[in-house]
């Protein structure tokens, strides 16, 4: 075994966007292993819009990252070496490795270390569909939204890594129709050809709430929201009784200050319908991850939930893999295979 | 028995608010029942905001009521006569009896009329406590607030039917501090005295929004909603993480076009706190009402809710005892004993 790895720390602030700039790659030893530790060979790692917070030190739910530090970031990988009764060499885990080739690992909860049990699938699942994202989107579209046959459901962020694996559970649990709202023509296609939606809407070409209307003319049972503001009012304009409405981002809220956030005018709808709306985290739900894993796990086996992914290949791809993501070019659930030799 | 009843039917539609003039007391013969059918006469009769709407035939859950139609209402009798397998002379039900001395009632689902399982509490109970407020009290607190130990619980329409039992089921769930909302001095009164409340907040007097700051320094856990509007908005200004709102009325919209609506500023914040806010209606939880009616009940019996009543005794009183309703100067649940002979 190698002695040395590589691993990615923070240069600097970015300033507005992250650039290539603020990374710096290094080389260090391969720590070792004390009692109660294991050693992992990191074999992918995924990159998520929240990573620009982190560089930020704007992190409410993470450590503090300071000047030098390694990024952080999840990720799946092979235990090489244990000194720790939870871990043997072999297991597949999933953990908080940060940007590095090696992390060193031991028994903690759940949701920050487990091993995973579905390692027949391909292991890059355990960045997306497998992972938080995929929990996410079972707890949002499955419990949280309650999906029954015949709801009429709409989706927005539908081209991201929740996106792209949301509509279909939601065809899983038998809704009428399943529309996705995208940014741009070329991850609309992608929301029909590849992710089951039955239309997608382009947000960047006009009218786009009298698409709304034209495609879901019956109104909506259930809005799995990624945007927040004008949209999400338009949307409770549109809402039937009983709708249900999951908050799992507000991305156009995230860059102004609330005293510019859209005031909505149907809020109100809420109680005239019997309608619900509810923000959730998936790191509240810890106790059903593994419950969600096996379920996302049996809906893949049965080509139920095809999991989309966009994968860079070795190490030195981590800058370039998360700046993609704010430049909205592709969709799916972006990662970078750490280990060329991973399946 | 008597041949003939007294019943109260729509004289005509009100102007603005309800009058006695708008009723007319009329003296009919009591109805023969035919095979699976039953008797029932009449012990108690309740009144409820909605019924104005009633009377304007804005019934979207009830049938129409023209002029001269007996006017709806919900009430506890006893079976005095049965040509009917599920009702037996002397059993004690709860149905849609109308303003009337005698009605008829047949085999129906369980929300439109039922035998009442805790006949040794207080028959007027039915009315409140045991029924559709009562159960709506059990449903949006229990469950929709799922208020847990060491909540925080503010109330708006606290000296209303339902809110005058949610306090109680709020501090037996736990919570640590349960805050009530009415309006003027009496009604504050009966809020700390009667029904439980750790303090009361009177709307009528200035400085609402600084007074809730100061009895909830912590932050809102749970907040049971009868109001809406600019309430709610600076209510959601001032929720925890995982907040729970239900959405039980919205009497500062009722009278308002929607155009008048007050915008909020806090909407956001159910996203950013993970919270959960949700409208229902008792009606779409019929399957459970048995077990509402039963949880209350051990709850009476254990001491931990005291139905409070306002009783008028002659159904004569009907009239009166609704438009006291609108003038908001008693509290608890409004009822009338038609038969002064009831428990």
């Amino acid at each position: 075994m190698a002695s040395q790895m590589k691993q990615w720390v923070l240069a600097k602030r970015p300033v507005g966007l992250a650039t290539v700039e603020d990374f710096h790659l290094v080389e260090v030893p391969i720590p070792n292993i004390e009692e109660g530790q294991a050693l992992v060979k990191t074999l992918y790692l995924g990159v998520a819009p929240v990573m620009l917070r982190y560089m930020n030190n704007e992190t409410e739910f993470e450590r503090p990252l300071h000047i030098g530090d390694v990024m952080h970031g999840r990720g799946v990988g092979r235990v090489v070496e244990s000194k720790c009764d939870a871990f043997k060499v072999g297991d597949i885990v999933q953990s908080k490795l940060r940007w590095r080739e090696y992390a060193v690992i031991q028994d903690e909860p759940y949701y920050l270390t487990h091993t995973m049990h579905n390692t027949d699938l391909n292991l890059s699942y355990g960045v997306g569909a497998l992972g938080m994202n995929g929990f996410t989107a079972v707890l949002g579209m499955r419990d949280i939204c309650a999906v029954q046959p015949g709801d009429t459901v709409l989706v927005s962020g539908a081209a991201g890594s929740v996106g792209s694996m949301v509509g279909f559970i939601a065809k899983t649990l038998g809704a009428k129709t399943v529309i996705g709202i995208a940014g741009g023509e070329k991850k609309c296609r992608l929301l029909t050809e590849q992710l089951g939606y039955d239309a997608a809407l382009d947000y960047k070409s006009p009218g786009l709430y009298e698409k709304i209307d034209k495609y879901l003319p019956e109104g909506i049972d259930v809005f799995f929201d990624n945007v927040g503001g004008e949209l999400l009012d338009e949307v409770l304009g549109r809402i039937n009784r009983r709708a249900r409405i999951a908050i799992c981002g507000r991305i156009s809220e995230y860059l102004i200050p609330p005293e510019q956030y859209h005031r909505p005018r149907n809020l109100y709808r809420i109680g005239l319908k019997d309608a619900k709306m509810e923000g959730f985290f998936i790191y509240d739900y810890a106790k059903n991850h593994h419950e969600y894993e096996h379920q996302m796990a049996q809906w893949i086996r049965e080509g139920k939930v095809k999991p989309y992914e966009d994968i860079s290949v070795g190490i030195e791809h981590m800058p370039h893999a998360l700046i993609s993501l704010y430049q909205g070019t592709n969709g799916g659930t972006r990662m970078v295979r750490v280990d060329p030799s991973a399946h």
